[in-house]
């Protein structure tokens, strides 16, 4: 499995350059090296573990509380019966070589063994893989003698191969009745410096720093399953002893607990049983919760105070929590009686382990089947989906998603961007769960009309001083796209019927029917009076909405893509004809007013208006356009000059304005809103989707004020009569905040460009002027986060109901990509702080698996030929 | 102000008993005591305190930090220019009277003072207000001769007038020159016990126990702003100092975090300076960010480690971080010198907290103003909503809203919760908080179809397990009530299009025409296909919805109410005959199906059906009900043998028959879904709001396996093609499952009635009855956690526009409780876990106030007939 990740303070290794083409089933001779670099480029920032074995991570609520006691308690109770393995893993040590718990956990263990020799034999090992060179020089110093050896200096991190190993005599066996012992207790500390402070500290003053990729990528390969020569058929426990507290700061300087975050791998977590120490086990408890940590128990040193009591009943019981005999503090004991003592705890600990294990595996195992039960899902034939395809998602950390199979966890990007909403990386994420959960105890969900509180009236302040700065004046809060566009709709309605002294026309008995001018190929939602703007198709149709009929007037807009490498519009009204341009922005430019394509625009425009006038005897209420790019009808890039002149022309008719932003608002396309790119602004406009960070639900429709006033009088019955429950709900006005401000801080989101307000360009631009020059490919959109490819398709590989793009899409799920085609249409959408280093590789996977296709479609028509 | 609360732990205290009325502006004489009695009551439990002046809690992440060094330190700082009071507050203290921090504060100042006299004199105080009788004999014991008493002894803990005080003289101040010294130290000690440990611990030993609302209540009371004798005018600021860490326990064992929340009032975190106190210091800032705390600054003793960068760098420089000089560890060291060196730190410290306060005040009042420019509430005209009636929250916590007003903070009971949404106690909030929290980190949001993760599967499985169970076995995800609606519709009639062989007679060119069934009254919603199911009301008519075009078909149902003390049925259908029963559970007996009224219902309902079938050319393809309760119709109870007759017709018709249980779901009317009363079952049923436990929107529409089988096929076309950004959102589905669960277990909600999966009876039946017997009230209904009053009203008074209740839900917010009134409906909800002491309280409010109405009604038609 391959997959991608971008860390919460890592920064992506640089591109590779030059030609490429990977992952084809026949070997390509001129490129199969840079293949090789590619998969390797890839692999190294992937997180994957299997699930074959347990593996638990060990943290403490603060430093010296004997995690490392927890974990050698831990191997001696695993080894006590054959073929079994023990991993004890220490990613981060400081103090080195004085203290490393690695050697302590080998150490005390072979002791114990000597001590109470089980019947079988035990291979013990204990290495040092990576150290600072004044760590590294202490062991050279001690152990020179013992064949120790650095290798190579690695940004101030030496490779030594420090290893120690003996092989624990069994009581029962005899040297020659063995080929191998049966089993192994493996130690390895990861990374090592010799001060004994925080690592942050120690890395920073050894001059041997190490990136939170290169901790995870050397973790991960720690955790690759391998077993020993004559273990093929081990059990295998894992624990990996995080360095101090829960947030304690790693060598970057990242908490460990935000650090380790893209494994979240189970936790057990060793508490203080000290006076005050129920405190700092619960905020222990709560910092990893607040990460998505599940842990599996609490245990802690016994120190009279009867701490479980109230862990207990904190955790109402649903949480196990052990407590081991006080230790000696006598430094001299060897504390072999004591782990003695405590063997009875750590077997109930291993059990605890060895069950939580065994039930996330089962349920892990069970879940796709229960889906295909239990779920209904939305825009899903469920008879065209058999188990094997469900993906199970085991969580998401920032763009990627950890997902279940073939017994391991490993990453995908969400390419399709959880339906366009995907808006958090790794960083963003943990701060928007501490909102969440701050926002959930401080307001959870309280009462909107004619009330005010902070998270609603900050998000009120920042859309009017954002997406509807120099027009609107006023926000109603909604749901989803669908109800803010049903609100859009009965403001605009009101406006039109108020400016053309409509309003009481209906009450006297003459009926008025009005209609919503839209262009073709828009989509405004799933809800009745949202679908009633948009054109019959499928979703229309009256197997799928028998109450459908149809109130919009529909007009033919003219597209824009790259063609084989060109920029070009093409407008059907003009007979197909193609215009090119020398770039995109050119495309977006204002002096483009006085074009041809200007008057040729407004003429056919004002024709079409003309025609459904005359043929119609309806009144158009408003203008519904979703403004540069139409989403759901197959990622359209429409002309903005088109769109600008439309705008205008309605305006000049006193026909109110929508911009539907649902999707294109927040940077989706490089700016704060689509508005900006069109250089003209609407009297309504609807934002949800990637507002919130795209984790919680929540719309608003902003307006101006003199629709406002259209709705203010004397009579409740004037206003506006619509609302749902959960209207500005806090949570959601929360998330929205966090989000607007993240992605518009360059501070916080390094894609914004210094006071422009813009997105730098995240996609390369010669990988994507070559995706379009592919034969397969029709044409290509590109714009702020968005990627977007049209196959070359005909007949039933057109279309929504299309399955023609699947097989890519599959095979790229396959990458470590999660994407979704809309019928031939394949996109890839990443969140606003989404490194263009990222979007480059996503690109070379999309780049490779198309020309894949192209080949085998090549390859068949050439054998149906011959 | 009055108002209620229910703190974590504590259990409401007996209600009174007796004849009551309360408020009234006139005194009644017969009742004057119980008035008394009763405002004392409510003033017990509820918390308010001044923002006349900052008062702020000192937390720490764990004991031992120098919490007390640092109210000492701001009380010196504070104290340095003339008019100012600083009052110290530590309710609790173990250990005591060996540790006395109130006797530190107090001492120190008097020694810092002395050692450098400002110009003016200082009055200084230091007292103890109760104490274990353990640690009540210690200053008996040690103070005998000082005057100190012990009063009365209270449940183990005693009233002790431990009380020291002495003037501090200015160096520019005689004896003669002032009556009055113009600053003040107030230092006060709650509550003591004798044993150095954990307060739960301490208070157990010592017999010495002490509620949770007492605490509070006794904080409330010293926070009252009562400047001393000479000090009206001066400045004031006040801290409070926890005991141990943010979570240690206090005295009930409920955690200090959760103990003083319905407070919130800002914090100032002791962090720690030690090795591990980064993380230590992390933990506690998250938990206390996990009950909706506001950290104004983190302050801290300096290690040499720098602690502060790491913090600063996890705050991303939004919360100020102090760093104090490293304090003496020589225990004889006076700290006078330590306390001149960090005055500088002090001095910032304060800076910050004095800004923070008038940052807050500012904002707080602004906020009303604001929202009156940039809100467009929903339902409501904002003509008649001017700036002082606009409701300012500040916060909630569990039931109750703190609420902004005049110069201070006080609760109000949430009455409408927050539009019939409201679930939580203050248990379960922060339960679910932390919840949101772990949530977000682990998914944020991921996409649904085909795929599954945990949140989600859980939700549909606990569905199918709970509402759903005996019939549904599907889960389609949607946004709210009425998205859930028009899902529903159109499940309904594919199934109704299949089942009647019409698929494909729209395809043919002939129209089929699909109507629904619905009660008349009936609300599903405010998108156009649900708003399509409604009679014709104010909601519909073209002013508010142009679009709607009605395609429902409605029926008059037999309504239920109690009235003047008796329960009654109401069918206009027969007359407006009127049906008495001898209780509630009498009217949902399974054996009135062979009563006289179940034929009357059936020939009606046959006669109905007949005669919508010979003059409509229309299909019935849905019926659709709220069963048992229409709510925003104004919560009219239905017959619900009626409905039960209806259900069985239609199924006989082969009808699909939904039921929307948003308003009626989850316990809302005392048991988990309404439809266990009506003893049938629907083939489609939607739900939402308290699904989630009222915090966050999410909705399901539950399904039978025959309407799922209807949407399957070979083409994605035959799919049910609706869905939203945000399907099956984990956030909404985590808190679901949270909720779902929290309900219906006893050990969590203490209404439950053990294995008989009913909610106990919250509203108190004669209370009740005396309501229905007020001649200001038609109808009363009274169900779960539901209660309504129709006041009886003429014309204009009556209907949806009517203001006719609105003096009622004016006076009643005054007494704190908030609602919203329907028309002249005055309605009341709690939660599933609410008390059913605080219902009585509420019924008890809503008696006085309707009987108020009634005395001034009379009163005014006296004077008219006059």
């Amino acid at each position: 499995m391959l997959g991608l990740s971008s860390f919460p303070t890592q920064t992506m290794p640089p591109p590779i350059t030059g030609l490429f083409s990977a992952f084809l089933r026949r070997p390509l001779p001129h490129n199969t090296q840079l293949i090789y670099n590619y998969r390797r480029h890839l692999l190294h920032s992937s997180v994957e573990y299997p699930l074959t074995h347990p593996i638990y991570t060990i943290w403490a609520s603060n430093t010296s509380l004997g995690k490392t006691l927890v974990s050698a308690g831990l191997s001696m109770s695993f080894i006590s019966s054959s073929k079994k393995k023990f991993l004890y893993l220490k990613p981060i040590q400081t103090g080195f070589p004085d203290d490393s718990d690695s050697r302590f956990v080998y150490r005390k263990f072979s002791e114990f063994f000597i001590s109470k020799p089980l019947p079988f034999s035990v291979y013990a090992s204990n290495s040092v893989l990576k150290a600072s060179i004044p760590a590294a020089n202490q062991i050279l110093g001690s152990n020179k003698d013992s064949g120790d050896e650095v290798i190579k200096k690695v940004g101030g991190l030496q490779n030594v191969q420090c290893y120690e190993e003996r092989k624990l005599q069994g009581s029962e066996t005899s040297n020659e009745s063995e080929l191998f012992p049966v089993s192994e207790l493996v130690c390895k500390t990861m990374y090592a410096w010799k001060e004994a402070v925080s690592p942050h500290l120690a890395a920073e003053k050894e001059e041997a720093m190490v990136s939170d990729s290169e901790v995870l990528d050397m973790l991960k390969r720690c955790l690759e399953n391998r077993p020993g020569p004559g273990n093929e058929d081990s059990e295998i426990m894992c624990v990996i002893e995080t360095a101090g507290g829960v947030a304690s700061p790693g060598p970057s300087g990242c908490l460990q607990c935000d650090l380790y975050r893209p494994f979240r791998l189970p936790a057990i977590l060793v508490g203080d049983g000290r006076l005050g120490g129920i405190s700092g086990t619960i905020s222990a408890y709560e910092s990893l919760k607040l990460r998505g940590y599940d842990i599996a128990a609490v245990i802690f040193e016994d120190n009279g105070l009867k701490n479980e009591v109230p862990l207990l009943s904190y955790f109402r019981n649903r949480v196990p929590v052990l407590v081991l005999p006080s230790i000696p503090k006598d430094t001299s004991d060897d504390l072999l009686s004591w782990f003695e003592k405590s063997q009875t705890v750590f077997a109930s600990l291993e059990k605890i382990m060895l069950s939580g294990f065994q039930e996330r595996n089962k349920r892990l195992h069970e879940m796709a089947n229960k889906a295909c039960d239990v779920f209904w899902w939305p825009f899903t034939q469920h008879n065209l989906v058999p188990e094997e395809n469900v993906t199970v998602i085991d969580s998401r950390c920032g763009e990627n998603f950890a997902v279940h199979k073939f017994d391991s966890i490993s990453e995908q990007f969400d390419g399709c961007a959880s339906w366009w909403t995907q808006g958090p990386n790794a960083n963003m994420q943990i701060e928007l769960a501490r909102d969440m959960g701050y926002t959930a105890a401080r307001y959870g969900h309280v009462m909107f009309p004619e009330n005010v509180y902070e998270p609603a009236l900050e998000l009120a302040e920042l859309l009017l001083e954002g997406v509807g700065k120099g027009w609107a004046s006023r926000v109603y809060f909604s749901d989803n796209g669908s109800t803010a566009v049903e609100i859009a709709l009965k403001m605009a309605f009101r406006k039109f019927l108020s400016d053309n002294d409509l309003l009481n026309e209906n009450v006297n008995g003459k009926s008025i029917d009005l209609k919503v001018l839209a262009l073709r190929g828009s989509y405004h939602g799933d809800t009745l009076g949202a679908m009633e703007a948009q054109a019959p198709s499928p979703y229309t149709g009256f197997l799928q909405q028998p109450w459908y009929s149809g109130r919009g007037l529909f007009l033919d807009p003219p597209t824009v893509s790259m063609c084989n490498g060109k920029w070009e519009v093409r407008f059907e009204k003009s007979g197909h004809r193609c215009f090119s341009f020398s770039s995109r922005d050119e495309i977006f430019e204002t002096s483009r007013d006085s074009s041809v394509l200007a008057s040729l625009y407004t003429s056919s425009i004002l024709q079409e208006l003309q025609l459904i006038i005359e043929q119609s005897h309806s009144h158009i209420g408003a203008l519904i356009i979703e403004p540069v790019i139409q989403g759901a009808g197959g990622m359209e890039m429409i002309d903005p000059l088109y769109q600008r002149i439309l705008v205008q022309e309605c305006k000049n008719r006193k026909i109110p304005v929508i911009f539907d932003e649902v999707f294109t608002g927040f940077w989706r396309l490089g700016r704060e809103s689509a508005a900006e790119m069109l250089h003209c602004q609407p009297d309504i406009a609807c934002f949800a989707k990637l507002m919130t960070g795209g984790i919680i639900p929540l719309a608003a429709t902003l307006a101006s004020n003199v629709v406002f006033d259209s709705f203010t009088g004397d009579s409740k019955l004037k206003a506006l009569l619509h609302g749902h429950s959960y209207s500005a709900h806090a949570m959601g006005c929360a998330a929205a905040v966090k989000s607007v401000k993240w992605f518009k801080d360059c501070k916080t989101n390094t894609n914004m460009i210094y006071e422009s307000r813009l997105l730098r360009e995240l996609w390369d631009e010669k990988l994507v002027m070559r995706i379009s020059l592919l034969s397969a490919v029709r044409r290509v959109v590109v714009l702020g986060t968005v990627f977007a490819v049209e196959l070359l398709a005909e007949g039933a590989n057109a279309g929504y109901a299309s399955t023609y793009a699947s097989s890519i899409v599959k095979r790229l799920r396959e990458d470590g990509l999660y994407m979704r085609p809309l019928g031939n249409v394949v996109y890839v959408m990443c969140g606003p702080c989404t490194s263009p280093d990222t979007c480059r590789l996503l690109l070379e996977k999309i780049y490779a698996r198309i020309y894949e296709f192209e080949q085998l479609k090549n390859e068949k028509s050439a054998s149906f030929a011959a």
